[in-house]
């Protein structure tokens, strides 16, 4: 039995370290250095090329190196295994903090007054107290229901919208495509958190931003196929949405010829939000394959019916 | 007995509405429409003109429409009366948006991002976690003690520093000039709320910014009097501090010829972390006034020895 490693964005060094110290038994393998397909029980992957994990007649999981597995399922050649996505680990901090930096970015006018300063201009703009302001988190699950209880902690108005309906503790919660457009209309800032399912497919486009007042602001850290682009450029150019904080896109990189680069009320930042620490990632993934191998239920089994 | 008001940064609409509902017995002069000199009990004010509260031969209290006192006990023709500072009113919330945001900024690398964005750039920096990032926070009172706990909530290993030796429970806290070396050497930023007294003006000079580790930051959300702009300058230039966002000034509005306008590592904000809400201040300025006609101890009186 072994491991197989397979990422192009994560060291597989620190992995196989942590490998090696818990589970010396289980040989751990870095694509394309495979001696033995046969031998693979647990494929450990990030964004693996399509039919790579076909080729392991022995698969029992595929731990995925991320939080976001929709790419997994949306290929008809990954196995019937059980996959597995990884809670939190690190994730939810980091997201917290970048939502947390964008409301506060947007609400304390901050483009404003870097612009001011390139003109050397010293003006007071009116302030807004921070419970004026709503701020509507789309999904409220790890990483959701953090961003809500810092954002409640600095005094915003937060409320929190799913499919499912989950609800925060001291947050208004709304639930499901009936309650989407009273949420919407609420929300100073949208952030999305929304895992990537065909149900969730486009779901920051025209409709969704004209169900928002006008003038209000999209932070973006799902997935890029939440968001369609060429809709928000046309709902900042109309000023029906002010401002966009965007971490991902429909093609990553973005190419080069997005209008989004360059547009002046947008700031895009390269996939970083949240970023899979090795140390806080590699404690879960480990435990995970230890229950598998004693026959416990793992963490983070993804519902491939509902996507996440 | 009256109330006189004079601010040319405050609006006295609201304050003589609140004056008129709470105290109607108390009448509300704004200057320089005063009728009666010899009645004001009470001046309301915000950096009066010198002189100004000398000819008021019965006054009992003057009631600053800030926190920040420096202004009035450095004129020697302020009288011999209680001066009271505001405590929080709205400012400690904003203050501590204003903090956070300027963290966030520097450890999530946002500046950088930024360049990256207007060349077209796609490239992940490497993340830091929170915990390694520490911020120390020089001054421990209601505001200080509100970004701390901010801070800590957030993930950031804080510490505090106060001349007194206030400590705050949970973080690490040092006092006075003995320990002021210790506290600078473990911080990846500093940021400044003390009260601008003899003993604090110019604090963040030179021996402040060595002591600090190299590539460091700076908020200054104190006073423009704290911060010595030059040697600001020479340590942001020869990369001993990395970056700085100022929000007070020595002279304000910042003058058109001050390099602290252009430099690539430098924000500029025109004084706005922390404005005085109305609705919020004057729930304690009327308060004051009525324990003081009722014989009571009023809140928020300055030590004229300490400064605040």
């Amino acid at each position: 039995m072994s491991v197989l490693f397979y990422s192009e964005a994560d060291d597989p060094v620190p992995w196989r370290q942590a490998f090696a110290a818990a589970l010396p038994e289980m040989p751990f393998q870095v694509w394309p250095d495979v001696e033995d397909t046969e031998s693979v029980r647990y494929a450990l992957v990030w964004n693996p090329p399509s039919g790579l994990l076909e080729k392991l007649p022995n698969l029992r999981a595929v731990l995925a190196l991320g939080a976001g597995v929709d790419a997994l399922l949306a290929d008809p050649a990954t196995p019937q295994v059980p996959v597995l996505r990884l809670l939190d680990a690190g994730l939810a901090p980091q997201m917290a903090e970048y939502a947390v930096y964008a409301v506060l970015h947007f609400h304390r006018r901050m483009r404003d007054y870097e612009k001011q300063q390139k003109q050397r201009i010293w003006n007071q703009l009116a302030p807004m107290p921070a419970r004026s302001w709503s701020v509507g988190i789309m999904g409220t699950g790890v990483i959701g229901g953090l961003i809500l209880e810092h954002l409640v902690t600095l005094g915003y108005l937060a409320c929190g919208w799913s499919r499912s309906g989950t609800s925060i503790q001291g947050v208004e919660s709304f639930a499901g495509e009936a309650e989407l457009e009273a949420f919407l209309s609420k929300c100073r800032v949208v952030i999305n958190v929304l895992p990537l399912t065909p149900h969730t497919i486009g779901i920051l486009g025209r409709r969704t931003f004209n169900a928002m007042p006008r003038g209000s602001y999209v932070v973006n850290i799902g997935r890029g196929g939440h968001l369609i682009e060429e809709e928000l450029v046309a709902a900042l150019d109309s000023g029906q949405i002010a401002g966009a904080m965007l971490d991902v896109f429909n093609e990553e990189p973005l190419p080069q010829s997005s209008p989004l680069w360059s547009h002046p009320n947008v700031i895009v930042t390269p996939h970083i939000a949240g970023v899979t620490i090795a140390a806080e990632a590699e404690a879960q993934v480990i435990e995970n394959v230890k229950r598998m191998e004693r026959g416990e239920q793992p963490v983070g089994v993804v519902d491939r019916a509902k996507g996440y």
